[in-house]
């Protein structure tokens, strides 16, 4: 099982706090901005008083309710295409354990969020890493690159769009790329869009719902964490026209019994958020890329590509080796009592050696601290390699 | 995956209602009783603003707290002991995962719960079962017939105790025969101990925290759903002394971010419960019990043993197959307009063709339900013996 990146660093992070040392928390992906009023109101109105099982594939009225909002997207569901699940984590678990038998593998674009290889190794699978890389904006590989890793015991393709750790956002023409191999290889794709409010590009947000000839191959996997700023409810969703998956998946789900209740009362009133508030939420994230971005490339040394979605970059940094840098920020560094916290990038590769110069940045702090964090991360580089 | 042996009745008891049959639910699981007023009013006084994740292992102030409440019990851990799972559900599931390799086998007494058989299957891993009887009231097998079933790839053996299907409370002596074949064998013992406040035999509960020299073999698994009626909010816990344990369960437990925010506000605050609530709680179950094994007893040829503890029996009945019966309950059958839907007790066991002819009652309805519900059922059995 891997150890996430983040979780090495944790302790050393403690040790500062406890010296007095302020830390910039560039690593984490939890939102900071305000849950929705409507979340919180139904939270205050939950009015029962046994807090019993829910339905072990969600409430019916939230289901329901959901269809409405991806319709927006004109993502066209129905309402037994939908299971809740506890948080994105258990979509993607239970997506796997029903269609990945002990040996199929998966392909997954490198860097990625390193969490999927431990719920492919929880259902015996092998995830094969195909690489992306910061000199392109990490931007999809060729096909012929596909096609080399597929063999027979290939089963899925996983994408993470927008993506967690890059921020990259696939075009419509990698997404006709996605869907050309998926139904030339009859594969599964699992598309995990939990970002998808976050996206821009200005164009229509493609999905992998959209693509046509491959409905029962697509498997998307939502949650409401990133777009409301509900992390702590743990309510996602598996979602697939295809019905011999929702039945295996549902086997399972029926063994935990239920999702969060209460979660679902809040995410399905949470689907009321006003406009204002899912465009204050898009425009900051927005304006904290564009400052993050700038602030990175004014570095010397330090390279980012413009992400075009979620709230994270991966950045190229003028250091040896990012693990030891990221350690040392906590432990032997601080610039007037501030430094600073960011993943190493080679957590989210699979295959070992890569990333070593690079971080993950997540722009889930408010533009002045962003700015600030940005000169102490600029002093701390300065430090490190005068160190030698 | 094994199919619940309710779900696959649930269509015929929607069937039935849409005819307009009443229908008593002896079939579940889900308490009918308030959630403590501490809990309801925690949930009213959220006061966040963004909803974030807690930390994998759960919050600090809420595995301090439970310490308290265990040590009520003379249960002795340290914070770290505690581990906050998803429901009782992942605590199974997280304990099996991070102890048992594919093609290892635990021992489980029958009728059991039928989803350790999905979670350790799951896991890779096979259910032994050991055969409990009717006649004997459910009482633990002879240390012989255990050490039939200890083999090479035996890793553990798994107790509900109180115990589900059946309420049987396991007896001081019981407890110190499982302590010596663990301890001798050098087992897990995975004692699911959610239902430890409905022991209804005077003596102080034996959990199998308190087993001398197997502290580093105990796994536990607890949950508030039952004590607390709080099923929906989804959290348990999963309590060993063994480092090793832990730790690799927390690997699966960082993958999956952490467990509910909301509902270990919940559960924090329901530790507070009065006594009055607390023994409202039991003394409801127990006069229910009371009501209910009588009930069934004085029907001609049922026969249920006396449960010690839980809310539940298992009870023979004269018909020639409960799986029939019980579906012909929900589509052939009213007396007045109304019928009862129970949960066939084949479904408990492993062994296929066991239970044919005993159902499991749950007493989660009001008494005047309960006894109601018991004319409804000696009718029915009538009427269809007389069918023949």
């Amino acid at each position: 099982m891997p150890q996430s990146p983040i979780r090495k660093l944790a302790p050393l992070a403690v040790a500062a706090k406890a010296r007095g040392v302020k830390v910039y928390h560039l690593n984490i992906g939890q939102p900071d901005l305000p849950t929705p009023q409507e979340g919180l109101d139904a939270l205050m109105h939950v009015g029962r008083k046994t807090l019993e099982y829910s339905p072990s594939q969600g409430i019916q009225s939230y289901r329901e309710k959901l269809v409405g909002y991806y319709d927006k997207f004109n993502i066209k569901l129905d309402t037994e295409d939908i299971i809740v699940t506890t948080g994105g984590s258990e979509a993607v678990q239970l997506a796997f354990l029903a269609t990945l038998n002990p040996g199929d593998e998966i392909i997954v674009p490198e860097p990625a969020y390193a969490n999927y290889k431990a719920f492919a190794m929880t259902a015996g699978a092998i995830v094969k890493p195909i690489h992306t890389s910061i000199d392109e904006g990490f931007a999809l590989p060729k096909v012929e690159e596909f096609e080399k890793l597929i063999g027979e015991r290939t089963r899925g393709i996983l994408i993470c769009n927008p993506n967690n750790p890059t921020g990259y956002l696939y075009s419509p023409e990698e997404m006709e790329q996605i869907r050309q191999i998926v139904k030339k290889h009859d594969l599964y794709l699992y598309s995990d869009e939990v970002y998808r409010e976050f996206a821009y590009t200005g164009k229509p947000y493609v999905s992998a719902c959209h693509l046509e000839g491959i409905e029962q191959n697509v498997i998307m996997i939502d949650s409401v964490s990133k777009r409301y700023s509900e992390c702590g409810i743990r309510i996602g969703a598996m979602i697939t026209k295809n019905e011999e998956v929702r039945k295996g998946v549902m086997k399972f789900c029926q063994a935990r019994l239920s999702p969060p209740l209460i979660g679902q009362l809040i995410a399905e009133a949470s689907i009321d958020a006003s406009r204002e508030y899912c465009e204050g939420c898009f425009n900051e994230y927005l304006e904290r890329r564009n400052c993050l971005v700038e602030g990175l490339n004014d570095i010397p040394g330090v390279y980012s590509p413009v992400p075009t979605g979620a709230f994270y970059t991966v950045a190229r940094l003028p250091v040896d080796d990012c693990e030891k840098f990221c350690a040392w920020c906590l432990t032997d560094f601080n610039y007037e009592g501030e430094t600073v916290m960011m993943a190493p990038a080679a957590g989210f590769y699979f295959t070992p050696g890569e990333g070593r110069n690079e971080v993950r940045i997540a722009y889930v702090l408010k533009k002045e601290d962003l700015k600030r964090a940005l000169v102490v991360l600029k002093k701390a580089i300065e430090a490190y390699n005068n160190l030698k």
